[in-house]
C-alpha cells in the first residue's frame, strides 16, 4: 500500500468500498473546506497486518487526524487508536442490527488509555467538521471555514423560518 | 463568572458539583500531563445565559478544547458546541436510567453541522487523553506525554501477564 | 425574527422545515380547535442566540404554551424550558435510530427544576390536545372543544364496532 | 371515597402507599409553592370502579391538574386521561425491569386523542413544577413562584461554581 | 352495544378496526376449531365507560376467555383483566416504536393480582390456540382440535424436510 | 421420577432448586386457593429426556395447567408446550442480563402453533392466579377464590387510601 | 427420517424451509470448502420427538459439527446441545422483533453445562467457516481452505483499496 | 513473552488481570477435564504488537482453541480471530453498561470471513466446555469427559428434584 508524498492532513479509512455510500459525505465536506485528505480501504479483521503498516506510515507521513468507520463488531477505529497517538474520529455505521447499536457500542466503549472520538450514527459530515475543528486550532484557513459554517447554519434556519412563517401566517 | 488571565488550554465543564466524583479523573489526568485547565460548574438548563457568556469568553481567552459532561437529557456538550467552533469532548455520565443510555444518546446523536466528540460512559480519563492528543498536534510536551502513555500501557500489560503466567504455569 | 402583534396562544417550534411532515398535524388540530398559534423554525444547535431571543419575545407577547419538536440529540424543548416559565410540550420525532429512542430520552429525562411535558413519538396531534387542555382551564371555547373531542372518540369507536359486529356476526 | 369541600387545585394519585417514597417530593414541592393539593391511593387495575368515581368527582370539585404515577404496566395516568379533559401529568416510576422502561413506555405512548404529559423517570419534583407552570397561566402566586424558582436555579449553579473554582484554581 | 343471545365462548376485542389486519388470524383460527366467538371494537382510552359495560356483560353472558389486543401504551388487556375474573389473553401488536416493545411491556408487566396471559408480538394465531387449550380442559371438541393441531405441526415439518433433503442430497 | 397417584391440577416446574426463591410465591398462592399442585425440578437443557417423560406423564395424570419458569435462554416453558396440549404459563425470571429481557424474549416469542402464556418478570403470584382463573371455568371453588381476590384488591387500596388521606389532609 | 450412509461431517438444521433464504449461504460455503454436509428441517417446538431421534442418529453417524438456526424464541440450537456432546453452532436469524434480539438472546444465554457457539445475526457464512475451523484441527483439506480464505480476505481489501485510491487521488 | 515448550491445547487470553475473577472458572473447568492450557494477559488496545506476536506463536506451538474474553468495546476475540485460523471462543464480560450488551455486540457481530464463537455473558464455564467439545472430536479423553458431564447434569437435576418433591409433597 504505497502512498505518494503529497502532504495530507486527514486519513479517511473504512473496511469496505460500499461504506463510501455514507463516507463520501466526509470526503465532500473536507474537500469543501480545502483540507487535503486521503481515502483508504483497510480492515482490522480481514487484513490486520496491512492495517498496522498503514497506520504506522500514516502517522509518520504527517497525517494529523484519522477518521475511521465500521459496522457491526466495529473494531477499526479502536484498533487504529491502539496503533497511533493521533486523534481518531469514529463514525458508527447504521448496520442491519438495531440501527447500528452494535457499531456504536463497539466504538464508544473504548477502555481507559485508548480513546476514540465517536460521532453520531452515519455522522459522516460531522466527522469532517470535527476534524476541521481540530486542525483549526493551528490552521487559519480551517478556522475561517468553521466560522463560515456557523454563519451558514444560522442563515439556513432563518431562510426556512421565513418560508414557514409566510405559509402559516 | 470572572476568570483570571492565566493561559489555560482545556475547559472542563459540568452541570453539578457532584459530577466531580467522575470528572476528577479528567482533572488528575490533565494535571499529570502538565496541561493547564480550568474547571467550571455551568448548566445549559439551569443558567443558560451564564453558559452562553462563559463559552464565548472561554473561546476568546485561548481555551483550545472544551470537555463537557452531563447526565440524563444531557444537553451541555451539544449546547456548548452550538456556541463555539472549538472541538468539544463529551463524557456521558452513568445515570440511574439504563446505565446512562439517556446521557449517551443525548450527546452522540448531534445533528449535522454541530459535532461533539463522545467518549465512553464515565470516560473521564479518555476525555483528558483525547484532549491531549488534539493539543499534541502542535505542542511537543503533549506529544511526548502521549508517547509515554503508550509505553505505560504496554508495560502494565506485560507486568500483569508475568504475574498471571507464574501463577498458572 | 419579527412577529406581528396578533395575540397567539401557542407557539409551535421545530428545528427543520421538513419536521412539518409530522407537525402539520399539530397545526391542523389547533386550527380545528380555534386556538390561535404561530409556527417558527428555530434551532438550539444551529442558531442558539436567535432561539434565546425568540423564546424571550414569545413569553412576553402572550404565548401561553410552547410546543417543541426535535429528533436525535433533541435539545430544543429542554433549552426552551430553560429559557421560560411557560409550560413546554415536547414531541419526540421518530428518528432513524431506534425509532426515535434518542429523541425520547433527550426530552424525557430533563433534570429537576426544568420540566418538559413529553408526549408520544410523533405525537403531534396529542401535543395540540394537551395544549388545548391547558388553555381550557381558563378558556371556555377550549373547554368546549375538549368535551366535544371526548364525544367524538366515543362515537368513532361505536361506529367501528357496529361495522365489525355486522361483518363477523 | 369522600372528600371534604376544600378547594384544591392538584390531585396527586398513585396505586400504592409505598409510591410515596418517590411522590412525597411532589407533595413537598407543591406545598412549598403554596398550591393546594390532595393525595389519593387509587388503582386502575385493582379498583377500576373506584378510580372512575374518584376522577369524575375530582374534575367536578375544581381540580385543575391531575398528577398520576405508576410502575410496570403503568396504566393509571392513561386511564385517568381517558376519564377527564383535565391535563394529566405522568411520573414513570423506576421499576425493577430496565430501570422503569416499562413504566415509561406504558405512559408515553398514549394513542391519539388521549394525551398525558410524561416527565422523567421518578420525576416527582418536575411533575409539581409542571403543574405549577400550568396553573401560573392564570394565577399570579404560582407565576411568582416559577420566577423565583428560575432565580434559585441560577443561584445554586453560581454557588457551586464558586466553590469548585476556588478548589481547582 | 347490544349482543344477541347466542352462546359464545371467546370474546375478541381490539381498539381499532384496522387491528383486524393482524387479528383476523385469531378469528380464522377459532373458526377452524369450531369455537364460537364474538368480535368487538372497544377502547380503554377512548370509550372507557362502554368498555366497562361490555366486559361486565360479556362475563355474564357465558364468555369464557377474552382475547384483547392493543398497540403502544396498550392498556386494553390489563383494564379488561381489572374488570373480570375470566382469563385474558393479550396480543401485543407490532407498533411503529421498537417493533412493539411498548405494546409488550404495557401488557406483560401487570401488577400482582391482575394477570394477563401475553403471547408473542402479533401472535394472533397463538392467542386462538391458547384460548382453545383452556377451553379444551372441559370441552372434548376443543381437546380433539388441539391433538389434531399437534399432528399437523409434525406433518408440516416432515413434508418440508423431505423436500429439502431431496434438494440438497 | 415417580409421582404418587394423588390428583393434582397444577404442575409447577423449574430448572433449579434456587428458583424456589421466586416460585415459592406461586406455591403459597395456589395453596391459599386450595388448588392441589405438584412441584418438580426439571430442565430442558440438562435432562431433556427426563423432561419428556415427566410432561407426558403429567398430562396423563390429570394435570390441567403447567407453570414453568426459567432464566436466560429460557427454553423450559416452550419445550413443555411442544410436548403437551395443556395450557402452559411461563414466568420469566429476572436474570443477571438486562433484568431478564433474555428470559422474557425466550418465552414470549414462541412460534405459531405452540403458544405459552407469559406473565410478568418474576410474576410468580400472577402465574398462580392465572392458573386459578383457568381452572375456575369449571370449578366453583376456584371461581369463588377469584371473586374473593377481586374484593381483597379493592379493600387493600381503600385501606391505603384512608391512611394516606388522613396523613396528607 | 432416514438418512443414507454417506459420511457427512456437518449437519445443517433449521425449523422452516424458508430459513434457507439465509442458510443457503452456509450450504454454499461448506460446499466451496469441500466439506460434506446434510440439510434437515427439524423443529424443537413442532416435532420435538423427531428432533430427539434425528440428533441422536446424527451423532452416531459420524457428524462432527451441528449448525442450527432459528428465529424468535429460538430454542433449536440449545435443545440440540442438550441432546449431544458435539459442538453446536447457532445462527440467530433476523426476526421481525428488534432485528432478531429475541433470536440472539434465546441462543446466547445458554446455562452452564450446555454451551452453544453463537455467531452473528444471519451469520450463515461465518457458521460454515467456524465449522471448517473446527474440522481443520484434524483435517488437512479444511486447514488448507482456512488458509486460502485468509489470503482471499487480504486480497479483496487490497483490490478495493486500489480502486478507491485511484478514484480519490 | 516467552512460553516454554510444553504442549498445551487451549490458550486462555484476557486483557486484564482482574478478568480472572470471571475466567478462573474457565481455568478450573479445563483443569478438571485434564486439558492442558496456558493463561495470558494480552490486550488488543494496549499492546497490539505483543498480541500479534503472541497469537502467531500460539498457533505455531500447537494450541488448538483460543478462548478470549473482554469487556466494553471488546475487540480482543475478534482481533485474535483476524490473526489465526484456529477456532476462537469469546466470553463477553458483564460490563458496567447494560450488563455487558456492549461486550456482547462487539463480539457477536463479527463480519463475514472472521467468525468467533460467542458464549453467554460471563460464560466462562461454557467456554471451557465448548473448547473441550471441539477437542473431543479427535481426543478420547476429552470425549469421555463430555459424556461424564452430561451424566452429571442429569444427576444434579434428579437430586434437586428429589429434595424439592419431599419438601412440597
Amino acid at each position: 500500500m504505497q502512498m505518494d508524498n503529497k502532504k495530507r492532513l486527514v486519513a479517511i479509512t473504512m473496511p469496505n468500498e460500499k461504506d463510501l455510500e455514507v463516507m463520501e459525505e466526509t470526503i465532500a465536506t473536507l474537500k469543501s473546506f480545502g483540507i487535503p485528505y486521503e481515502v483508504t480501504i483497510i480492515s482490522a479483521h480481514r487484513c490486520p497486518e496491512q492495517m498496522f503498516e498503514y497506520i504506522k506510515s500514516a502517522s509518520h507521513r504527517g497525517i494529523e487526524v484519522i477518521i475511521a468507520t465500521a459496522s457491526g463488531a466495529a473494531h477499526l477505529p479502536g484498533m487504529i487508536a491502539a496503533l497511533t497517538t493521533l486523534p481518531v474520529i469514529a463514525v458508527p455505521l447504521k448496520s442491519p442490527f438495531l440501527d447500528g447499536l452494535d457499531s456504536v457500542l463497539s466504538m464508544l466503549q473504548m477502555p481507559n488509555g485508548v480513546p476514540v472520538a465517536t460521532v453520531s450514527v452515519n455522522g459522516a459530515k460531522n466527522a469532517a467538521i470535527l476534524a476541521c475543528q481540530i486542525i483549526a486550532l493551528h490552521d487559519d484557513n480551517a478556522k475561517h471555514e468553521m466560522e463560515r459554517l456557523k454563519a451558514t447554519l444560522v442563515h439556513e434556519v432563518e431562510e426556512q423560518s421565513k418560508r414557514v412563517r409566510s405559509n402559516f401566517a
